[in-house]
């Protein structure tokens, strides 16, 4: 067991301060054995995490926690700070009911000053606490730390537009390990060594060779000279970033795993007292061998065994289903493309980039969700089927261009919209809570539910090739319950008589919970009915029609309760003038922290045994 | 009066091709004066339609349409692309009801190949248009013409990166014209002027000045080689600018009112098949006096003297009331500050900009809807308040803003939210249809909807001062209805009784609808009561306790039925167990075309006769 003797005494920056830089480097390695050994038990990020050991510890050296602000983006980079500043007692309780966040929460302290779950969001939220203090007199710094996939999207270069033509004392910190920068870094590499298009270009490079050829040799300086122009043509090139075109200053690169060379560049960045962006290059994993090798399988892990790094095989899921049912009707069909925004694995959709990615059927576009539903919707006004798989709550991001570049022109575009609903531990800022809440009030949009994988292979289907303008599937994280109905194809809705008087409406996976609660209700002889929905938008008629006959009606609904699909219903039920009772067990509170699946239902009334409670209430 | 003696030949790009340049020149001149004509008749844009002639010109001529495809980046370039697709015919019925659209419409002609109304969506589109072409072995060409404007949305930095690196047929043309992008430029150039911070381009400063002392002095060609040296630099930098780090090509720049420079730019761009960027400079109503005078003004504009070029004098309007109650405000307290995204004029922010601006508290971030609310977010976490006026439509670009940045940590922020409810002429993407239903489903959100000048000077106040959270104030377009009630400070609803057992709730300027269909029924011996809502969500208890007792009600929504707040307002009786007879009044159809407000309102059955046919029906 690794003893914490330098970690237990820090509980600010000012104690990091006090460290020699030797000190500070040990304090590194127990923080990392802190890392890996919490998040071998609890699960969370840990290869992001183990990447900015020395970044943090060199950021509270040099600045002043929580007068200088940190934002980081996204939050799975917090850990370590939160061990600096005063969470190391509460650690092992990362992630779970009642612990702390795996995201910074300002709740939580006063070192986190700005939330941070979805990505690209940093510069902004640090240009406007930065502007706050300018306009308030405060010099302090505030500091943005930015993996380099939230580079990828767009929301960043709009910050950027914005903070680098004011004189705030912010400082960007890119934090480069892999990635989607050096890809675009490497473009410029390869520009050089290409013959450019540009007449400008060309001219400019014909007239240095001529000048060149008319300067008299006067010895081995000439040569110097040619060499001297190139280093100056590749530095200009490489200091031209694109961080300077929007008004930074930059620096770097550095080595974000040495203190020596961090402390004095994020000193230089802190005098230079205007926007600038300094550059950090990381290793994901660090320090910890099988996340070093393998940093997406423990970017974002479950529990594991430290000592070999396994975790548990993965189970199958809706998500697993649904990429190997693409996989399979792609396989028939030219036609059908999957788009996924920077979430590959998560999304399920590793067999169908192994068949179809060398086909250029598979298309990641970064974290850009905007752009995924603009880019489908361009695919699909030339005849391509596109299937986006998204998570609901990241699909929050494409609303705009789901209402104007999708459903105006009803472009046939599909949404695989996964961890539909709750989603457990990674609390607030993840809930997949408001998806169908929002589809369901756009024009040409239909939204399936499947609560099993049957219905979703069946509904993936219709979705793509049955129905018209904008196509939803969504779906729970997770596996499917044990009470999924056999598999009948091409079903709306599935009406389980018990021959109640009362009716329980539900969707998705709150479906299992509505039989568990039929069957407790059986054990006290009371008889209830069950409507289960498939297509939720728009909702078929005959399903208003049959529920109308009900005297009380419980519509259970993991998702928001304003705007959801159960006040669509009763709207529906209205215009037929029920007159019978409605209730609503939906979501009032959306943002639910870190808990289980289960937990949550229960908090939020939706377990089984509370909705049969509700209803013997009755 | 103008003859069209080459535009009447004119139905499709054959028809361009077939002139002489000097024709073409005359083409030109036919075609503004038909632009100028027509739009000081219905209004419309005239400023970015005039900039953009000879480029369409252009491309007609080197394209071929519709097997290659345009997309306009934001539609509203789009005037002359119609006049030469045989919509020549139809433009005087341009932005009018049955007429053609302002925007680019698929269905209005095959040459039209994606919608846009929003900003920065072509490249994603075009990109989109070009893979599908490519994976169906189409060589033909994609072409965006992206405004500069447009380049300050963060969704244009996504496609570009997706796009650059792939290798389509696709040519992204930038129309500058003032502009966003120049200022970025000029940074570039400012930064050349300018010791920069980075210890890696000192170092190499340091070391071409060391070389330049030991190169021998033998002539005047050192000083050649120095200037060239700074030519060279200067064009690095010029050419390894934002476009290239993203892996286009650049072209450019290029006169854009030169159809000789254009034709064969463009020609060039054709061939190199590979994604590239064509830098074109052109003048924002170019051709017009006034318009190049005050491009401003003639952005978008109704029907003016084209003689003169004077326009009626502008009326009050919800967006100046705004703008003059905010600049007060402001007055009395330095912590307001106020954001736009690139929309000052329209949202009634000039007072406030001339004001505060100078104090610092003033923002336009460019369309960067996303980067607002963040920006916003971020400023209220450090004590500002922040007031964000942005039009409905746009305002959804921040959906997911709301609910990360600004919601979960109930972050103080104001929206403004004008242009709500029917817009009129600009037709289908820009109808403010879903704001309340979005906003009214995020927890920790306020949404007043006053119906008149009183109730949005007082509602302003309030959401300032005394709610928590983000807090939204939506009005319509336009000037307040006769039937305002004198403005009684605070209250959340009023409540008018003529003694009927039917109620008619309604909420903004659908309230002057239920007034005078009130007045009709009256007429009749038909008594109707009105509650009107101020505060829509949360909905108050109260309204919804009084609106139980009556026997029927009709709630009228100026926005979309699916989602809104008749639904809420159902939700809300439901619970109290009601039994009569609720029907809503809500827009199913939310993408209505160009039309005044009035046949709009009409048309969804919401004006105040159809309201008063429907009840009497009952």
């Amino acid at each position: 067991m690794a003893k914490y003797n330098l970690l237990n005494k820090i509980n600010s920056s000012k104690d990091v301060k006090k460290l020699s830089l030797q000190q500070q480097e040990i304090l590194c390695w127990e923080i990392r054995q802190k890392l890996i050994h919490t998040v071998s038990k609890n699960g969370g990020h840990l290869a992001s995490n183990l990447g900015v050991v020395e970044l943090t510890v060199a950021l509270h050296t040099v600045f002043d926690l929580p007068k200088d602000q940190i934002v980081w983006d996204v939050g799975h980079q917090c850990y370590t700070h939160k061990l600096l500043t005063a969470r190391r007692e509460q650690f092992s309780t990362l992630r779970q009911e009642n612990g702390i966040s795996g995201y910074p929460r300002q709740q939580e302290s006063p070192c986190d000053s700005f939330i941070a779950g979805h990505a690209s969001t940093s510069v902004s939220a640090a240009y406007g606490l930065a502007k706050a203090k300018s306009l308030t007199g405060d010099e302090h710094h505030v500091i943005a730390v930015v993996g380099d996939g939230a580079c990828t999207g767009g929301m960043i270069y709009e910050a950027f537009n914005n903070a680098g033509r004011s004189d705030e004392n912010l400082i960007v910190i890119i934090n480069d390990n892999d990635m989607s920068i050096s890809k675009s870094v490497g473009s410029l590499a390869r520009y050089l060594a290409k013959k450019r298009a540009s007449t400008g270009y060309i001219h400019l490079k014909d007239k240095v060779e001529e000048t060149v050829k008319k300067v008299p040799v006067v010895g081995g300086s000439l040569r110097n000279i040619i060499s001297d122009s190139k280093a100056m043509f590749r530095q200009a090139i490489y200091h031209s970033n694109f961080f300077e075109d929007f008004g930074f200053d930059y620096l770097g690169p550095v080595d974000g795993h040495s203190l020596k060379d961090l402390i004095p560049v994020l000193h230089r960045a802190k005098e230079l007292k205007k926007p600038v962006v300094v550059h950090v290059y990381t290793v994901k994993g660090k320090g910890y061998i099988y996340a070093e090798q393998n940093p997406s399988k423990y970017h974002g892990i479950g529990a594991f065994d430290k000592k070999t790094g396994e975790c548990l095989p993965s189970q199958d899921s809706f998500s697993s289903v649904f990429g190997e049912t693409l996989t399979k009707l792609a396989r028939k069909d030219k036609k059908i493309c999957a788009i996924t925004a920077a979430m590959q694995q998560g999304t399920g959709l590793v067999p169908f980039v192994k068949e179809f990615s060398g086909k250029g059927r598979f298309f990641d576009v970064g974290i850009a969700e905007e752009h995924a539903v603009t880019f489908a919707s361009g695919l699909a006004a030339n005849g391509i089927l596109p299937v986006f798989a998204v998570y609901s709550t990241f699909l929050q991001r494409g609303y705009d261009q789901l209402i104007h570049d999708a459903s105006i022109e009803r472009q046939h575009i599909v949404l695989a919209v996964d961890r539909a609903g709750i989603v457990g531990d990674d609390g607030e800022t993840h809930q997949g809570m408001f998806d169908a809440a929002f589809l369901s009030s756009i024009p040409n949009t239909t939204v399936y539910s499947p609560s099993n994988y049957g219905e979703l292979r069946s509904c993936l289907s219709r979705a793509i090739y049955e129905d018209q303008g904008v196509c939803a599937v969504r779906y729970p994280r997770g596996s499917q319950g044990e009470t999924g109905d056999p598999a009948e194809f091409d079903l709306d809705y599935i009406h389980r008589k018990d021959g109640g008087q009362t009716l329980l409406i539900t969707y998705g996976r709150e479906y299992d919970q509505a039989v568990q609660a039929q069957w407790i209700l059986q054990q006290q002889g009371k008889k209830v009915d069950i409507l289960k929905l498939i297509k939720i938008s728009p909702l078929p008629a005959e399903c208003i029609a049959l529920a109308k006959k009900y005297r009380n009606i419980f519509f259970l609904e993991e998702g928001v309760k304003r705007g959801g699909i159960g006040e669509y219903f009763l709207s529906g039920l209205a215009q037929l003038h029920y007159r019978g009772n409605f209730e609503i067990c939906g979501i009032e509170q959306p943002f639910i922290p870190p808990m289980t699946i289960t937990a949550a239902l229960k908090r939020c009334g939706l377990d089984a045994q509370s909705i049969a409670d509700r209803i013997l209430e009755l």
